[in-house]
């Protein structure tokens, strides 16, 4: 059955149950089989029981769970009030120098934030040289969980020199766009910016403010980013639910 | 002491242990303690047993194992003949154009590739517009572990039109970058291409293909590329370890 599937979908692993002594883990034969069983039930139906799945391929419940644990990891299904559903496909994040909220509408969804803390400390050294802020010098921490049509999603941290944001904590509204607020109350537009992509796992502190389980898979973005006039401006660390998200690009010849 | 640390890493995650409750789940203030531990020891230093740390820190085998996993699993660990060690940085490859051999060779390390297999098969219908075949007509994949000095790093699997290639089984040298050959005997140079990046989990042959435990998060780029004539050329499916990799951008207005 593996083989037939081998050239009938591109995008997918490649006779992704057999190892190369030949053998399919039984949860994996059983996980192929849930897979093809959302397909078939299409975006928000609901996933019979563990029992019902058991049952249905004469395997123990336990098999079914740890197949079940992947699909979840991986966002083909979500939990949702009545049960374990088909979850949609993710979403597709640009890496462009728009902001979340940009980004998010252009898929049209909903983009918000939940601001968790906004702080101020004095810059320690490794953060200077990349705000543009000598140490010691007062740094603003802007912390915000990333919603998507009110679904919690990821967190966001960004830090700036507070001499270029004296007045954060009063003028800015937490809910909105920081980059709206730079460029229509300061005047600050953005040159260019350096990132760096990894996954990593959340920890117990972020999956509980994302809501998600504590060793889920995340996208980890990096930001360093400089205004128009090549003055670093801020360092942003955007953790997004890997389950949610994927990133696009498009790349020219240098 | 996580307080203390607060603002004196702004890379790492902020009060990264203490969810909202205020506890710090006991693996994971000894995950933090491994950490500094693995900071003193320096990359390739030798991690003490699992006994020895159960010890020093008065806490079970079990709570030292789920640290490690972690640890392991975010590529702060590698296994190595020795026992465990401390691991190097991720190899930051650039999201360009530019092929994988060049990315690694840029880094000071020593890029190569083993075949794993060259199939000829008739393009499926949703591979087709792609690459620019016709649904039938034939198509090529490739599919080579990705190495950076002689440890397999990723896995990736390139299809294209054997119209474009017809020789590829005979002529090409399946550990030579792809790009050159196209280049170098077909005349063939890039365009453009589209990427998506994504998290997903090893499936079984791939852990077993690459030499990692199967649940390790990966980093997945599809990639969609277009000659210099705007022609549909390549798909690429590139699996790369998420412990080992992380990927970096430069963002201009556009």
């Amino acid at each position: 059955m593996e083989e037939q599937n081998l050239h009938h979908r591109p995008g997918s692993p490649v006779r992704s149950g057999i190892p190369e002594h030949g053998r399919i883990p039984k949860y994996y034969a059983v996980k192929a089989l849930i897979a093809d069983l959302l397909d078939d039930l299409g975006e928000g139906g609901l996933l019979p029981t563990e029992r019902d799945l058991a049952e249905r391929y004469e395997v123990s419940r336990e098999t079914v769970r740890q197949a079940l644990r992947e699909l979840l990891l991986e966002g083909r299904l979500r939990r949702s009030g009545r049960g374990t559903v088909v979850a949609g496909p993710k979403l597709e994040q640009p890496l462009s120098l728009a902001s979340y909220t940009e980004g998010v509408r252009r898929q049209g969804r909903r983009p918000g934030r939940n601001l968790i803390g906004l702080e101020r400390f004095p810059c320690p050294p490794e953060l200077a040289p990349g705000i543009g802020a000598g140490p010691g010098e007062p740094v603003w921490h802007l912390e915000r969980v990333l919603l998507a049509d009110d679904e919690r999603v990821g967190l966001e941290s960004t830090y700036i020199s507070v001499a270029r944001a004296p007045r954060l904590d009063s003028e800015f509204q937490p809910d909105s766009s920081f980059y709206g607020y730079l460029r229509d109350r300061l005047g600050i537009s953005f040159g260019d910016a350096d990132e760096k992509l990894e996954t990593v796992l959340a920890t117990p502190r972020e999956a509980l403010l994302i809501g998600t389980p504590p060793a889920l898979p995340m996208l980890l973005i990096h930001r360093f980013s400089r205004d128009q006039d090549g003055r670093p401006l801020e360092r942003v660390r955007s953790l997004y639910r890997g389950d949610r998200f994927s990133f696009t690009t498009h790349l020219r010849p240098r």
